[in-house]
């Protein structure tokens, strides 16, 4: 059962303020080797907030630090696309109050730092994505199971019914957004939509190609559907996705395993002359690639939002570099994460948005197992997590 | 001495019209094999001109193609750099008439192509510099020696006393033109002065680095301080560049043969966050790494100018391309060429921007080796051969 938002779990909330809370979390003890287990949650610290967790995505870049793909410290309790309700909050915490519902923020806004004040930046230097040393700024943690200390993640550890984050990671969203769905806007939406809408500010008439129909690929097409693009392509390996896809919004779709060719050869035969927009949702060095090659020489713009593996190199044509097309990393859809997520909530409730298609399954938490199984074989877009 | 122009060579330039034209012209053999030879210039065909040359610069581009480094057909005569007076036009030509003082334009505007139609592209369908035929786009070429069809270069071979373009190669410009010096504005103008101020789009208070000094690189250096880029650096390892480039706008040059890091990671320290603006003006992987690292990880631009040889690959760090950067490659500035570079010319004759202090050396044509010794010493910004 979710956790709703009446009085009775306001009062719950603030009778826990100050206290350490015993409650269950997700633990990755190391690489392929995660639990549910008791852990110890401590009060927020000066600038923080405990958060009691609603909902949580699961993302691939979960699965990626589950894997041992980025460098992390274990153990860590994952996840990093959660909705919750503050629970409580550290000295000086003046953006949300106890009972707020909130999105916590895999990058956060500092709105000090050198790509805070640049109009044009969001990766906020206090961002503890890449790379990720598992620890609160002040170079502790707040989890402790069995008298070990455990690592946060992405600096939002939201597979676990309470989570300590920065106000800096902290959205104050609408109340009166369902807190069953709406984790998904902490990452997935800003992520692909965001990318396709406000980063590539994709064309209306456009061509565009997507690698990866997961979560973030998909709300990429609903970005590139709601600009106006004319033709849309959706590439990936799980032909299950391609219902999905085609009912977002999805033209064309290709299985690169069942062609003859290099996929990137198809969409230029198939285009002519090469898309308008390629996005990267995948985080393969082979499919940034594949994406760059199917971009138009002279003005094709390749998104890329795929976190990539560690220790990994990008290896484009340098004599087809100069000719005009732009290649541009996005994180989060280029967004301000604190001055824009929330508005996204409330483009949702007024119904600009519609985030219920990637939502394909919902879980008691106690089913993350299920749920990873569900996510490895392909079923799901994205499978939320309820506590 | 340099061609004027009057009445007398005008009437000169009639005079010739629709014969074969025997002149001087420099022909590459094979890779490092340049001699100046007696060579049979066709009359124009059909949407083709013949110019009589005045003055042509000696670019990078063509010391590449002389060693062999970009694909290309031998023999061949270089050249794209040029300026020159219309002896006589094909059918069919109507932006231009006899008489008119042109500059050659590496890249076409063809006014019809996917790139010339959409708002963003300039890399012309009808270039013939990635890959190079050598041919017009009838399958021909133009110029025969000793019975031998010789090859064109970039559609534009200027080192030639006279040299045949397609129409949508040429740009007509100002009759005030001095034509000893606006050979300039046929490249390495619009190519390094474009990237910054009108592809990057270089903000005022900005911090640069400039990867290459040569003469692209210095006309970066004029865009970057004309756009009121508050911090230059300059990166060369020929420290004879440096005066010249301190004396354009650049505030800190560096060798990166002298130093005890890489040049990224010193210009990493000198910046604090890196870079808004890096620019690659030389050509090479290696140094469009070095520029692209040298970006701010959230909101830095890196613009690649120089054309790398046959088979190179970029690599980037796959696991930082998502945090917000731009990799963007620029053609001529990304100006749409028979459009906008005719007004770079308007500007130097109206003292908008200087392009003199790009201009070390003129020589006359025949004295093309010495040009080339001056240029591999790394004596010359841009040495201009006079006709």
């Amino acid at each position: 059962m979710s956790l709703q938002d009446t009085k009775e779990t306001r009062k719950l909330i603030m009778d826990t303020a100050g206290k350490i809370i015993t409650c269950r979390a997700a633990i990755a003890w190391a690489a392929n080797s995660l639990s549910i287990e008791k852990v110890q949650v401590e009060p927020p610290k000066a600038g923080e907030v405990r958060i009691k967790m609603t909902s949580s995505g699961i993302c691939s870049s979960d699965d990626h630090i589950l894997k041992g793909l980025f460098p992390a410290n274990f153990p860590l309790i994952p996840g990093h696309e959660g909705a919750g309700i503050v629970e409580s909050i550290g000295k000086g915490v003046r953006s949300v109050k106890p009972g707020d519902k909130v999105l916590t923020l895999p990058i956060p806004q500092c709105r000090e730092c050198s790509s805070c004040l640049h109009p044009k930046g969001n990766f906020c230097e206090k961002q503890d994505v890449l790379p990720s040393s598992g620890l609160m700024l002040d170079g502790t943690s707040r989890f402790t199971c069995k008298g070990e200390k455990i690592y946060h993640s992405f600096g939002t550890s939201t597979f676990s019914e309470y989570t300590v984050v920065h106000e800096i990671a902290v959205a104050k969203i609408d109340d009166a957004a369902p807190m069953d769905k709406i984790c998904v806007i902490s990452c997935a939406v800003p992520t692909g939509y965001g990318a396709a809408v406000h980063s590539a500010k994709v064309t209306p008439g456009s061509t565009c190609v997507i690698f990866g129909l997961g979560g973030v690929g998909l709300a990429i097409v609903m970005g590139c559907k709601a600009s106006g693009a004319a033709r849309i392509i959706g590439v990936d390996i799980n032909e299950k996705k391609f219902p999905w896809a085609r009912a977002l919004g999805v033209t064309d779709c290709l299985n690169p395993q069942n062609l003859k060719k290099p996929v990137q050869e198809v969409v230029m035969e198939m285009t002519g002359v090469g898309v308008d927009f390629a996005f990267e949702a995948i985080g393969l060095p082979e499919t940034m690639t594949a994406a760059w090659d199917c971009c138009h020489l002279s003005y094709g713009v390749c998104v890329i939002i795929g976190m990539a593996p560690h220790n990994s190199q990008l290896s484009l044509d340098a004599t087809k570099v100069t000719t005009g097309r732009t290649l541009k990393g996005v994180v989060l859809g280029g967004y301000k994460t604190r001055d824009c997520v929330p508005q996204l909530v409330t483009d949702y409730l007024q119904n600009k948005i519609n985030i219920d298609p990637l939502i394909t399954h919902q879980l008691p938490f106690e089913q993350l197992h299920k749920a990873f199984e569900l996510y490895h074989a392909g079923k799901t877009i994205r499978c939320v997590l309820l506590f």
